[in-house]
């Protein structure tokens, strides 16, 4: 850590805030410049809390100079994760295709999907039973009802599933039925249900909740892993800005920075970043170009006719085109 | 709602999606324009699904023409929202003052500032004993053994008292303890914890999230209504913008603009939205000039050992002097 | 156009702001909604001023329904625009690879990169000769003294150069010297500055602000355009976000989005948006996946020794396995 | 200046990189970390440049301690800088109150207003000559027409004159006719315009960008500063984020922030920010409680009838209650 001084601090003063950190068993460097001086503080500053040095009248601002997170960086962990169920691999060059719905609606509409996205080359099936809306009133999902017919699609297709768990009342439910546990962005810091997913030995896909930074993004991971849950998938999905054409920006830059702070796989989500089905094509490819490791993608045989999302929906004659298209690019 | 038409649709299909509309009861004006052509829908259209009608190959895009809240509308209810608890009243005029403690530590620390905050003329007494942090490794607050020293503190100042909410799991002792229950920025959208928070009989203060719109917040504040609790307090407490200076970007706009909209109080966290305490005094005096319901202030004895937000936080004696320049604008 | 009145607005207003509007030789097609009611406006909207309207105090609001841009709508000029310098095309399946040092330095600095990124399969040199630092104590730029050296390198590579015109008082030189002219992302709302650009008989690359709207980006194209000058190519560079660990947030939706809206070709400038030189690789790739029509890469072969964006230039190798692996994507 | 190394660099890389460094005449500490090393460079580090640094393999990032901002700092010039025209002073406590239409329309239109805002109190007249619009089919105002009039506006009310200059060829009329120069916030990073405004004896009032830092905004106050000419006023006017119910955000934190920073007055432009009428009045009083040195308002007698910005235009009468309140507040 880093601590600039404030211009004309006295002597005294610094002298003193020197000893508290030492007392801390932290070393204490001090460069004394023309108007800044600044403290170069080394030893275990994990432990260390930033907003308290910034509550010394004499201190400018406090600086982190190492990342926050442990288990989810790179520097300590410099191989790959790979996450495996079934004989579905991510990570380390394997790529997962995760195709399905939006939400389940009923046994014949997710018994038809599942199969055309198998059929195209998906390898995991996704598909909402518990939504989160941002209306009341919109449809709320069919409830275990929907888990229940997920794990029917599964029997049938041998696809395994994902699906999101939106409170702890009902993530028991979704680790029984579901192969991976769905962390949605608007969920990304409620640390409570983080906690509960890292008690879950099932792989934990976390999206990027939409004005996260990368490091608050891996710090929730590091919430489900400091639990003892290892397997952390993370998903861009899009972030919030001022660009309102597209339903939100999907930051691809984020998968490169992502894989250089971190071993964790990154997936993509084009059809929520953009909200619109016909940028999911080449938003897809530019994913697997910029080196994700795989992608999320809502596909629907009806869309006219979903509940919710269904204009950002593929028909599967698209889904199944896309597929042909990134197959061609050596995914 | 208003559907705009791509270029150059055929005759049938927008008569048989007129006909689609028509059958779930609304009327259909069309305008027909030189290149655009668009429908007006007259009827219960809230019950519509906008993103059902994107997934059309011959829309262009829906437009909500009302907005998407009914309970928190002021269209449908006009008069200013009024929330008591004992002699404390908050909006319509009257404004709630809210301090105390970012984190409840300890009985001395609490109680100290308690006192404090109340001799300079606070009427609500804040402290946080769940704490949502970015970090698995920070203080997580003191549970349940917090919300005890809070109802001491009450017992002693007489203060009504608010802490937050952060789980399913521990919001029914936060409404066993407290007076009002706070919703968190980062858990505005958790749907689950709103509804949930809806079903007691207690005032709720709901914070905007860092990326929501101010429709999405008053679409918060309706899950929490829709529930039967009508009892929401709104609160700005800073958004997320490019600017790094500042932790957050208050956004003082948002308060009449939101009272435009709707009936519900609306009060203002300069604390947070700073990340710096030489901010608070500015901004609390510029919320309560633009109009704001009331302001939440982060107060410690100590802020140099405070265990979470030590640099936004006033001294007791700066939280007295700021109280008597709030005065003097004729609070 | 479709003007929204507000709820209970009286017969007799709503006649008059129709007579008004009617007057202009506009139709107007009245809606009656249980709450709002709203105009649609039929005829050549594009004169109206949707401010003027929203400054009756009976309209909630005006939303336009069509682009406000013409030349650059690809509604009225369905075929993309190919632009052709020397042998080098641009659009339509063209694509153009600028590369070259983000300043010119010196003779022998340019020359060297020229001929490296030619031989890599470069077909067009970059080179700033007019700098636009936030700092004024930083490195402006060789000025005139550049342009020379830029027209020497094009005679010896034989690649058509691109070069920043940057005020009113340069930009003359600017196109006697060079076969492109660049127009940056600062000065992307310098209207005076575009409606000269529009003035020369030489292509145009118009870098997006770092907050521009794809509209307002569009619209900035339609300045130059209106000048009578069409070959207009523009160039996505990264928007500014709350995220700070790339310097902008590459938009690479905006290629798909603004191929939908314009005929114009679009191409990416992945050095810029990142700020540094390892994210260049995947955003090339990306930026190509993705669909657009070039890129433009800054490359010089003393990074640490550049006098301006030392930290996003690509080493000449670096580029050249860049490239191939582009070719590789059937670039 | 600090720099970050990544771990595990090799002595010799660190000792090479420290002797380029002290070559430059810059003293260097090193700061040896568990995992990241870090070096303090004391000296004049305002002409080091912290790109070159980045751009070594070695450097995980540089960081500025000081900003880099020196005639406009409040570090090396701790008095408030006040500015005068006849008898109007701005900063230091004294408040400028600018009023008037944003276009100039017409003698008649002009001149109403004038003798309505000095009645109610504004001591500085606005009227733009030169219209920076997003549309080259919008009015782009009278030009030196419009300076004739604001000169006749002038004579008839004493009140000193502010209008905009958009590029390098008017602004010499400008600055023959106003009083100040105005520079808009799509300007701020146009640096040719800067230096000259910086040429002559007038006070410039430079807006924020919409998407510009308060340190990028303080250095275009810099570049004006550093051609000799220190009369700069800075201007809030709201900054682009993801919000669009208000059409852009205020950004009240930037008054107190620039003003720890520096000694230049600081006023605010509440109509752009909001872009509607209703906002106006409590988005000033905020203002004026915040701690800004001057409001710029927009005042129409016939905001329907305005040929710009009609929609956030005070009417006289408003403009008049407005002023009443703000002398209230103890203006």
């Amino acid at each position: 850590m880093v601590i600039v001084l404030k211009p004309k601090t006295q002597r005294e003063v610094i002298n003193s805030l020197i000893k508290t950190i030492e007392k801390k068993g932290i070393t204490v460097h001090e460069t004394i410049g023309e108007n800044y001086s600044i403290l170069g503080l080394v030893g275990d500053t994990s432990q260390l809390n930033q907003e308290q040095f910034e509550a010394h009248d004499c201190v400018e601002r406090a600086m982190r100079v190492q990342h926050p997170f442990k288990l989810a960086n790179k520097l300590f962990h410099p191989e790959d994760t790979i996450i495996q169920v079934d004989d579905v691999k991510i990570g380390g060059g394997n790529k997962a295709i995760i195709a399905g719905p939006c939400s389940i609606e009923s046994e014949e509409q997710l018994l038809t999907i599942a199969k055309a996205v198998k059929e195209s080359g998906a390898n995991i099936l996704r598909g909402g039973a518990y939504k989160p809306r941002s209306s009341p009133y919109s449809f709320q999902g069919l409830g275990e009802e929907g888990l229940k017919l997920l794990k029917k699609a599964k029997e049938l297709t041998g696809l395994p599933t994902i699906t999101e768990a939106i409170c702890l009342d009902t993530i028991e439910k979704v680790a029984e039925y579901a192969d991976f546990i769905q962390i949605g962005a608007r969920n990304m810091q409620n640390f409570a249900l983080l906690k509960k997913a890292g008690q879950y030995n099932k792989p934990v896909v976390l999206k990027r909740g939409l004005s996260a930074t990368m490091e608050e993004w891996l710090m929730s991971a590091e919430y489900i892993m400091a639990e003892g849950n290892h397997q952390v998938i993370l998903c861009e999905r899009g972030i919030r800005t001022f660009e309102t054409y597209t339903r939100n920006t999907l930051d691809l830059s984020a998968v490169p920075v992502v894989k250089e702070m971190s071993h964790l796989p990154v997936i993509v989500d084009p059809s929520h970043a953009a909200g619109k089905w016909s940028m999911v094509e080449p938003l897809s490819k530019a994913a697997i170009a910029v080196g994700a490791d795989g992608l999320m993608i809502e596909v629907h045989h009806e869309p006219e006719c979903a509940l919710s999302d269904g204009a950002q929906s593929l028909k599967p004659e698209k889904f199944n085109k896309l597929m042909k298209k990134l197959n061609a690019m050596a995914l």
